[in-house]
């Protein structure tokens, strides 16, 4: 689709999570590492306690990143509105996600004035081996 | 449905889900507190750390609770299988969860042989006003 | 939840949805059959056409009447507003659904100003035997 | 993803879909026009009944497309396996189809023994005004 401008950079956007989630453990704050207009790529370091049985990096920490990565995204676009929320997250696992840095590539398949629908895509291998795929749809205040 | 019978009861089910999660610090460990044949009761004790802006409990920990709370009910009725993967997850966020402790509601829309169905109903105020609500979908080891 | 008020009756709801879909061949126009506070009932008579390979009703057929459903819902709750539109619609296909009339059962998890979401359950069977499940999610003009 | 062979060229899967749904009015039964290694084009003529009120074209066409889709780019890959079932379907609606020629293109998020994951993106008027987005779980009979 023809593409939004962004509003802001990744430090930008990196400095907006990081006030948006005041608790959260330092090393479990994921980074934006790349924008590019209607695109995010967003990465959480490998660390303990993201494994569930079978070795392989837990629903949870794949769901949370995915929503993550599409507030990310919205951020990015239309800049600090910190009171965007999720309205739905559709998560579809395709593999296990082996232990690894987890990647996370999100892009719009709508950004609408009240509404953003985002394409999530997440790996640790390679991003020709997905772990899952989401569609995450935010609210976004008037 | 005709409901499927429980295998293992509500301290049986909390055990197994301790060993499956060994590096979960204890307070974020979800209780299974109510079983019945085809419904599981689980909860969450309110903690640090659960927030968005906004001041309401955050959507990876609305949805780790719904996928932890079908895991927990699909174990119940199919005893230790600590293998079961969760294939899909969508959620409804519908209200704002007030800060307190969370609980969920899982029921089977479809207890199969390779796949399992569950509607999860989540809140913290109260079963009438729900936060959110979870169709989650597991893959039964054969 | 503490249940919406109804706002038109069964006939009133039947009136408007053949006045919303004109072009419908008479036959394939569902029809509601229950209407209380919060709650929907919504059958499509079996005709041919239906099935798909495995002589079960198709899933096209199986989507429409879960949309459906929702739809007369919330007509049944908000009144003559045509130009509600589905946002998203997620289908649980859960067996097969042998050749019969089509039952749907629709309920709201949440009916907001803006936003409605539709639990919706369909069988032919029985409803100890539900075919699909559905969640539908509707945007209101406002 | 490293794609897979196909199985089928577009007269193949179009004849196969013929005899798939041999009830279907021949207006009705979309065309696939192209085929890659994962992925296809699907084409449904613009025809009577497709609209809903507001002039665009209605949910369920969508939807029923979708599916189709998948389908077709199932038994591309898979060959002559018309026992393919869905499993699930999750439809978010991004904007009004205009009325046109719908089409659709599918491709896959995992191709796996037992299970397909879809992704189907669906307009009319351009491939850069997405009207939806589908991701398409279909069971693969072993």
């Amino acid at each position: 689709m023809a593409q939004p401008d962004l509003k802001l950079d990744v430090a930008g956007v990196n400095a907006l999570m990081a006030r948006a989630f005041p608790d959260a453990p330092v090393e479990a704050l994921p980074q934006v590492t790349d924008l590019a207009p209607g695109r995010a790529h967003i990465v959480r370091a490998y660390g303990g306690g993201m494994l569930r049985p079978g070795g392989v990096i837990s629903g949870p920490n794949l769901m949370s990143l995915a929503d993550t990565a599409a507030y990310a995204l919205i951020l990015a676009h239309i800049g600090d509105q910190l009171m965007a929320v999720t309205s739905s997250l559709v998560m579809n696992f395709l593999r296990g996600a082996l232990p690894g840095d987890l990647h996370a590539d999100a892009s719009f398949l709508r950004l609408g004035r009240r509404i953003a629908v985002c394409d999530v895509k997440l790996w640790t291998e390679s991003q020709d081996r997905l772990a899952a795929q989401a569609t995450v749809t935010y609210a976004i205040p008037s």
